[in-house]
């Protein structure tokens, strides 16, 4: 009698239950089971390492992201939808439309696998309502407490906006500082929720894909949209001195225009936040060439992202590289970056 | 008298020591200091959240990779460059040219900043090495115990290699099964320098760029290049059950072809591993038209990764989906997949 060896099975393999267990990262059979239950989740193909594919321009524009949010469920939305909107804005504040992303896990051997399964279907739900593609991606396992649960990694590419010239040393003196949104939701959602502050009832993070609004900027203004930047970690005012200091000019806001919900004015003055400091997921700052301004914010008030879209100031000659602001009393005060650390995790 | 707030300057901020602060990634002035240090080390802007990269064609491929190595340190490379080597090496086996890379950091807290310097020295003098730039990236810190040390995620672009068709899908009955080097080097490495077993005083890591001999393998053999991938976690009996059940094909190996290093096959004998499933990071396995064998061994042969390349079996009509080798003894056994957990944290 000859064995076939093709016809043996070996008794029970080892299965996965609930939880990710470390062989769920280990390049074989758990690993190949897990894919097999998240890749179709995303749409994406999963038999090879990579991904082909076809840009509209041999320019291509990517950006990436960790995300380490605490907690990874949140009024307004989650870590999943988080990485997917983080990433395609830093690939749309470039003056891009996102195509495709890539999304790398970490994950912390027992996690549940019900939570697994939703953030990969929040994944997959946020980048098909911003129109794109999760093409590839990596899965690694870590052991117990070698990481806070999941981390998410995303990459985003995207292709230039015909007649887009955007770019954070694209600032000029004259230029007015538009904004898309009212600030501070998404620092204080996570703040809040975290510490159970009782915020989260009443406000929610402003996490959100804006391609679509910057893509009807610059339909309607083209250069004259000199500078975009989302002001996520360290607020708006950190966000403007970096373009400042990138562009080489001065900032100069109206405290009175800078759109602040009542209930995040009411948390930071109760912490002691200063909401120009404050993490935002869903609203840009953009520098505008002033004859475009107005156009620009009607095309901007015409869509939902950008329904209380303002005028917050101007760019300067005066003092580059820093901000400074009009206060409500009428004096004037320098506008700094965040220095240490306000909230920890918070995208 | 006025004061002019301009003038004002507080008193001395907070700075970072000899270690990771939680406010290096807190997108305030902490990080902008942290940036200031990396991103002119890794040669990157650092002026914007993305990068813009001209490619040669509009058709882009894309690769992700998280790693989580443990210890970040060892002989033949460490967490910097072997994430450099993997991303590479999974865009190259899509028959592409690696151009580009994304890096993104999970710091714990607490981490030495020495040691942050000098994984971000080795990225950078991997990527000059591999001919690509790393143009963009993102930097996430997390409080003591979220993490362990650094994990770090590369994300690759590239162009497809003119006149390459290579997919996990086209291997076909009859082709040639290579292999470019011998086996299970990077897996006993990292096993033996975290046990402290002693090997790896005797072998190192093969971590290393196989973008180059991807191009010599394409130029020598064009189409009739079908499969390649490079067997890391898993091994090469994973990676070649993945191929097998991607292209419906069997796959038959001589065991006596495999080179198998003598330092490996003596630790494996040791600790029960089976060298086909200990990981790799420096070679890689191809499916070739069996006319076009020996030339694109020839070719492999001519670059220094390629210099122990030899043929290892071939793809059969028989058994798809299944991997079967030819022992020393004379008889035939089933290679499966890796099933749980050989080795965590291996790249």
């Amino acid at each position: 009698m000859t064995i076939d060896p093709l016809a043996m099975t070996c008794p029970a393999p080892l299965r996965g239950g609930d939880t990710v267990l470390l062989g769920h990262g280990s390049g074989g059979q758990l690993m190949a089971e897990l894919l097999a239950d998240l890749v179709p989740v995303l749409g994406a193909e999963g038999q090879d390492d990579a991904a082909t594919v076809h840009m509209a321009s041999p320019d291509v524009v990517i950006s990436t992201d960790a995300f380490v949010v605490t907690p990874r469920f949140f009024p307004g939305g989650d870590i999943g939808s988080l990485a997917v909107h983080g990433t395609v804005n830093d690939v749309a504040m470039m003056g891009a439309r996102p195509v495709a992303i890539s999304l790398a896990y970490v994950i912390e051997e027992g996690l549940p696998m019900a939570e697994l399964r939703e953030v990969t279907a929040s994944v997959a739900r946020a980048a098909a309502a911003a129109g794109v593609r999760v093409v590839t991606g990596d899965t690694k396992v870590v052991g117990r407490g070698a990481a806070d649960g999941l981390y998410l990694v995303t990459t985003g590419i995207g292709t230039p906006i015909p007649g887009a010239a955007v770019s954070a040393r694209h600032g000029a003196p004259g230029d007015a500082v538009l904004i898309s949104g009212p600030i501070g939701l998404h620092g204080i959602t996570i703040l809040s929720t975290r510490e159970g502050l009782g915020f989260e009832s009443e406000i929610s993070s402003d996490s959100r894909p804006l391609h679509r609004l910057v893509a009807a900027m610059v339909e309607a203004a083209g250069s004259s949209v000199h500078v975009l930047r989302d002001p996520t970690r360290g607020g708006l005012a950190s966000a403007l001195n970096e373009l400042a200091a990138a562009s080489a000019v001065g900032v100069r806001l109206d405290e009175q225009a800078v759109p602040i919900p009542a209930q995040v004015a009411a948390a930071c003055d109760l912490l002691g936040l200063d909401p120009l400091h404050v993490a935002n997921e869903g609203c840009l700052v953009a520098f505008v060439h002033e004859d475009a301004a107005e156009p620009v914010l009607a095309a901007m008030r015409a869509l939902p992202e950008g329904a209380q879209a303002c005028r917050i100031g101007a760019v300067v000659a005066d003092h580059p590289g820093r901000v400074v602001m009009r206060t409500l009393l009428g004096s004037t005060r320098v506008v700094d970056m965040l220095i240490g650390e306000q909230l920890p995790r918070i995208c």
